[in-house]
């Protein structure tokens, strides 16, 4: 049930960005992002990742994971706002995945 | 199809983790990455997100997909060895997705 | 004229931390910092660090000066908070030019 | 005798980039980070910010001077790729310690 939240997420953010607000009158959390600009939704992304490595010395598993979906949420605005979406990122997941050894090769 | 990606990827880290690697003769990146400890793990996912930064700023729109699936993959393999997995961030966004006005409370 | 710059802050840093406000009848900036907690600082001193990154690729030498003031600023707030001063932190980059080759080895 | 480090820091870290190696026959760290590029500097400066955090939340005071050290070293070398040095950065602070209320203002 939950492996379609990303392909969701990425219909959501992409109607907000085309200025699509038929779900609602009010102007959303991610439309003032878009609004603010790359570098304001990167800060966002800067300060939920450094939020992410408090919570994991933390030992916080529930912050973890909160703090986690906060940076995954924020990259997913991030690629939406260069035209990109969460399936490019799987894509490139799933390449690596089908390549032998995929993870010792994950990372260069 | 590649829906299913994380999911793999989340077995993946958790037969790393467990110490099964039938798929694999030689020490992994990631059986390297878990033996290093929690820190080296958290380094990893602190200087991806650096690079994710730049690549954005770089608007070079490959960089810029190749670095934020590094991101997410370390990320990965910090909730594994936490106990954690992808599934619990999706449960989490789907959570949020649920909510009226989802992405609006998306970051508190 | 400079040169005492972060000996002034160090002080400046120690009082409010030790509840000193003679100088100010109001809750300062720092002082609510401290109150915050250390995970509250380290959360500053990540995000200034990705607006220092993110100063730097636009390229803008005053707002990359700006963002790296800030970013000295938190640490030294975060060192105060561990009862340690910028004084340390000269002392130990010292040691290093003392070393013959000392930029050589300014980072393992 | 530390007040000067920061100068010392910044007449060397000048000179390597000019080219000068009267004092060392053999590339340095810092001549090879200048080769590297922008890119490659922003991605130690955001590295090493990870790795501050994380010796501040294990309470290691050793750790967190070195660590902290590098952080800086690190902010020095991209000032000086960028033309700039610690003295515009100590100038920003002394300004804000001009200003009456200097540390609420310190940060925006």
């Amino acid at each position: 049930m939950t492996d379609s939240v990303l392909a969701q997420l990425d219909a959501v953010l992409a109607a907000r960005k085309s200025g699509d607000r038929s779900d609602s009158g009010s102007p959303s959390y991610v439309s003032s992002l878009y609004a603010a600009g790359l570098d304001a939704i990167l800060k966002k992304v800067g300060e939920e990742a450094a939020e992410t490595l408090i919570a994991a010395k933390n030992g916080d598993r529930d912050q973890l994971v909160h703090e986690t979906a906060d940076l995954w949420f924020h990259t997913l605005v991030m690629l939406a706002d260069q035209g990109l979406s969460a399936q490019d990122v799987l894509a490139e997941l799933d390449r690596r995945l089908g390549t032998s050894g995929i993870v010792e090769k994950a990372s260069r």
